[in-house]
């Protein structure tokens, strides 16, 4: 059972490495790069993971692109702060799965946002507040773009002025200053439920765990942090690349508890 | 709207970061620690995120266990490879979700398959290959805890003597020898489809590179390696744990395509 | 060429990578371990790098232990901060050689102490304040030991009372409150002398790097921190040793330049 | 006892943490940058560590350049390969202090050259081999310039074809393919001597594995890894810079000893 390259579908193309890009299929285009070119009319009809020449010579694979590849190199973007290595990190420490209902404050240009999506459809949903009207802008084309919009409540609104929402199962608050939205978070969240915060300073870290502390009312406090490598992938030459991402932020982690005298 | 604990639901108990148990609340029983007891009747029909004082004076919180609860202590085990650390980032590299298909070759304690299901539930399918029979036994049990194993089929099998299934949308192959499986686990992927091999040595991960080059049926092949640090949450006294894990395994990322002449 | 084993010498017996013991050789005693006996005086006279058969048939190297030998296993020991990973990098930031004078304060077991006093032999003097008398004096045991305690000055004396010294090439500073001898060392150091802090956390850094802005005195601030990774050493299975240290101190740099209206 | 910048002196230049420059005094010359200009006649006679004011403005502080000031930025370079974080942990391993005589085989632009050369003088000396006679050069013209060329004897000859020195403390050999050296060192070597590899791949540390264990010469194999993170020396905003060095090599460390039936 083959499955072909359909118009207005999208598409990764693959020539090496460096060279990978996603292109939405449409009639009349063409694809252009260093390695050459080629007409998308060319690829439709084509079967996913067979191989194009093109006009250079240089063979591409014509593949289906994962999240990941949006996440690395399609998506618009106008900040990146969190990177796979701390997704996928957050995406466990969140607990949440299909059904769930995820609070998400400081949505950025959207990465963070469809990988929730993709975890909590189709039942569940993304409630997504951020003060930056431009910001949820690019993020909605972003999720539109990977068909995620439609597990997504974006609000334009600030958290710290209060959460709509009740019982939520988990909450992302990745924002500089999460400690003056701890008791609007705290009453939108059900007890137990998992908090992560993420931080670019070690001294936002450490104001924030007097915070946490001050308040009461989450516990279990953790704080992690990343670091992923990439190897050179050579056989008989494996080694890590020069450079790497050194630092993106904190991720700290806490669980909602009920607060003395509150039921 | 509460939610209160219940006869023969797991709960997460939780004193201090390193006294933290999961028990299943049966009536009659009674929890112990070095911190104090106290009786699971007393905590039938408490509030989750409510405390409760052990005998010995101390506070004790009924929480919900969330799955990263299990993978750190809760879970039988007979082996311990994957780390959360590594399990996050497996799951963004292998672009699962609701409804996936996936396969998982050496399944260890259950511990990824556990993540793997949560993530392709409800209608999405974990076909699990072990083949020594009392590591599938064990992963069986610790999927059945966390209610999960409806979403698993464990076969008692080596994939490399071939995949039952077809048109797979992943493949995670956690394996001393996965360049023998290359050819069944190909066949039994869709084109374009991620496949991730986890390796704790780097000579395995350079054999691999030669193999995969050789059987030319994967390209964009990657290799990660995750790094996890946690922090002393303590204000005013933040700082990294003196030792930590320096290594799980290699993460190998690739995707099939159509081999030549094939179709 | 060859050197041979003295009565009095100290020696590195190896067995294999989890079994070497630091002895002083003495005619009449007997070396003991897991993998057998032998006694010194068959040992006295063997050329050094020989190998000797133990009572349990295991062979044993006689070899020279060299400085960093102490610092792994060798030293008593009352406290340890510094590792050999930042050892090395806290040299080459000191700028020091052979005639230099350093300032040490907080000198712990005196592991570091070694480091400076081998560097700046046999011209140069390392002046080690140190205020807790039990820890200065193991200190002095243990650069006895290794034959470079001639090269250092202890001072049970704080050094935030005052530096006797003046012109000192370098200082390295390895105490909890070190903002509060920010004034002290300044006066003791040249102009243009590197000066080295060891902290522990990163809240003491970021209280540093304030206190550092307001003293004035000191310019081109850096923070570092350094990871070591060991690997099992095994041809076909090279990997990262599974547990390893992930943190020990920040290591943060300055320079002394003149303060406004001083001279 | 103030000291004052002399003509011929060699001189660093920092404005701010970017902004650090070395430069030869001389009668006569400018100094340019993008912060202002300043001419070396206005230097001469200042005192080290005290400030002058740039053409547009900027303060500039007149600083004694470290060895560390020129590795990071001062020597004319034709490759990188060591890193400061590599260096201090080298230099440990190395076991080596004033009058100790080691080889170097592979000195590229004699930065590790000088690091050695600064800590065996004034007595000792490093024996250095170079095949590449403009690499020689090079390095020749960078220690002339930090003083410490008559501390090396550089030598345009293959370590592969024999080393000509005896008894020697230590070698670290920075060479490609350092297994064809093994003979040769080790008859250099005084018997428990250390020797270090550094080599850029996994793949060359696998193999070197094999090699020294056939050899049979070298006992107590280590392999290294560093990892140096540099933290934004902000108050009230710590972090790691985003960026950073991800690997430069893997280090092996080893010690001779005497082989079977030889002496």
């Amino acid at each position: 059972m083959a499955s072909s390259v359909e118009e207005g579908s999208e598409l990764l193309i693959y020539v090496d490495r460096r060279r990978k890009w996603i292109v939405r299929v449409e009639r009349g285009k063409v694809f252009g790069s260093d390695r050459g070119t080629a007409r998308h009319d060319d690829m439709i009809g084509r079967e996913v993971g067979s191989s194009i020449e093109l006009s250079a010579g240089f063979k591409a694979y014509l593949l289906r692109p994962l999240l990941i590849d949006y996440l690395e190199r399609g998506f618009a973007r106008r900040t990146q702060v969190l990177y796979p290595k701390d997704m996928g990190l957050i995406l466990l420490l969140l607990g949440i799965g299909p059904g769930s209902r995820v609070l998400e404050a400081g949505i950025g240009s959207g990465f963070m946002t469809a990988v929730l999506a993709n975890a909590v459809r189709p039942s569940g949903k993304v409630y997504a507040y951020e003060v930056r009207e431009e910001f949820a802008e690019v993020a909605l084309r972003n999720l539109r773009r990977v068909g995620l919009d439609r597990f997504v409540e974006v609000k334009i609104r600030d958290v710290k002025q209060g959460v709509e929402e009740r019982d939520l199962d988990a909450a992302l608050l990745d924002m500089p200053d999460p400690w003056d939205a701890l008791g609007a978070v705290h009453e939108a969240l059900r007890p137990s439920a998992p908090i992560v915060f993420f931080l670019p300073t070690a001294s936002q870290v450490d104001k924030l765990l007097y915070r946490l502390r001050e308040f009461g009312g989450f516990i279990d406090v953790r704080v992690f942090e990343t670091l992923l490598r990439e190897y050179r992938p050579v056989p008989g030459a494996l080694r890590p690349e020069t450079v790497m991402v050194g630092h993106t932020g904190y991720i700290v982690f806490a669980r909602k508890v009920l607060k003395e005298g509150s039921s």
